[in-house]
C-alpha cells in the first residue's frame, strides 16, 4: 500500500505531542484561579481519586470528600459545582496523569525508549489505567458516537500514529492506529474481562503480540 | 503464544454458524403468526427498508410505510406497535439479510470460498452493508456498553473465529478476531468517512492489509 494518503497527524520532530491537551473545561474556561485555590482544588481531586480507587467512582460524593479533605461541603461544591463535575474533574485528573506518563514520562512509556518498546507500554498502560479507574471511563464512553471526536481519543491516535511511523510501519498508519485503538476500547477491556473471565495479563499479551503483527514488515 | 487459552466457540465442524440467529423478540416471542401474516410482515418490511434506503430511516414514518404498502396505517401500527418497534425489526430484518450472505450465501462471503477470501469478503460485507444501513446502526449501537455482549457481535466474533482457525492463524485467536471487529465499529466507519473524508474503497484496503497481518504466520 502506498504513503500517499493523508498522514494524521503530520509528521514532526519533536514530539508534536510534547504537552498536555486541557480537556476540563473547568479548568481553562473560567476565571483564573489563584494559585492557592489551584493547590486547593489538586488537592481535593488527589482525596477524591483515592476514594474512588478505594471504593469504586459510583460509590463517591462531595461528602466523602469534604470529610476526607477536612474541608466544608460547601468548598467542595464551589470547586466542582455538582457530582457530574466532580466525577468530570476527577476523569480529566486521571486522562491527564496516563499522558503526562506518555508523552514525557520514564521508559518504556516515555520518549527514551525505542518506538516498539512505548508501543508495546503504550496499550499495557492503557488497559491498566482504564481497568483501574473503570467506572469513571465507562460512564464517560457510554455515548459511543462521540469517542471517536473526543479530544482524549485523538491525542491517543496521533501518539499511535507517530510511534508506528518512528517504529518503521508500512501501509495506511492512521487506519492501523486505529486498529490497535480499538483493542483499547474499555467497554472491550470491560467486556473481556468481567463477561469472558480474561485476565489484564491475557490483554496485555494480545496486546504486544498485535503490535508485532501492525509493526512488522512482511 | 500457546493455544491453551479457551477456544471461543468451540471449534467444530461442521461451521458452528450455519443457522440464523433470531434476533428480534418480535419474531420469535409472540403467538405464532399464520402465514399470510407472516408474510404480510415481510412485505412491509421490504417496503420500509427501501423507503429507509431512500430518504434514511430517521425520516421513515409508519404512514409512509402503510402509504407505500398500500396498506391501512392501522395494520402497520398492528405489526409493529410503534415506530421504535418498526425499527428494530428494520434493523433485525437488515441484519438476517447481511448473516444469510456470510453463513450460506455465494462465495467470496459464503462456505465454497477459502477462508482467507471469505474473511477479506467479510470486512467489506459488514462495512458496506452497515454504511448504507448506518441510521440503523448507529441508533443500535449508540450505547457503548452494550455492544459487545449483542448477538449479532457474538455472531460475528464466531464466524471470525472460525475463519481465522480455518485459514491457520496462529496466537490467541478471540482476541485477534476481537481486533478486527473492532475495526468494523459503525461509530468508527461513520467518524472517518464523514469526518475525516475517508473513502469506503480506503476502509476496504486497510481492512485486507489487517486481515493479511493476522492470518499471515511469521
Amino acid at each position: 500500500m502506498k504513503e500517499s494518503l493523508p498522514p494524521f497527524p503530520a509528521p514532526q520532530d519533536p514530539d508534536p505531542f510534547d504537552g498536555l491537551l486541557n480537556l476540563a473545561p473547568a479548568a481553562t474556561g473560567g476565571p483564573r484561579l489563584r494559585a492557592d485555590a489551584a493547590r486547593n482544588r489538586t488537592r481535593l481531586l488527589e482525596v477524591a481519586a483515592r476514594l474512588a480507587a478505594e471504593g469504586g467512582a459510583a460509590n463517591l460524593t462531595m461528602e466523602a470528600v469534604a470529610t476526607a479533605a477536612e474541608v466544608g461541603k460547601g468548598t467542595v461544591f464551589r470547586r466542582f459545582g455538582d457530582r457530574l463535575g466532580l466525577m468530570l474533574a476527577l476523569l480529566d485528573h486521571q486522562e491527564r496523569e496516563l499522558q503526562a506518563a506518555f508523552l514525557s514520562g520514564p521508559p518504556p512509556l516515555g520518549p527514551d525508549a525505542p518506538p516498539v518498546e512505548r508501543l508495546r507500554a503504550f496499550g499495557a498502560a492503557v488497559i491498566r489505567h482504564e481497568y483501574a479507574h473503570r467506572d469513571l471511563y465507562l460512564a464517560a464512553r457510554a455515548d459511543a458516537s462521540r469517542r471517536h471526536a473526543h479530544p482524549a481519543t485523538q491525542l491517543r491516535l496521533g501518539h499511535l500514529c507517530m510511534l508506528l511511523r518512528r517504529a518503521g510501519a508500512q501501509g495506511d498508519i492512521e487506519l492501523l492506529a486505529q486498529a490497535l485503538l480499538g483493542y483499547l476500547d474499555i467497554n472491550l477491556v470491560d467486556h473481556l474481562v468481567e463477561r469472558r473471565g480474561m485476565s489484564l495479563d491475557r490483554l496485555e499479551l494480545g496486546w504486544g503480540d498485535l503490535v508485532t503483527r501492525l509493526v512488522v514488515t512482511a
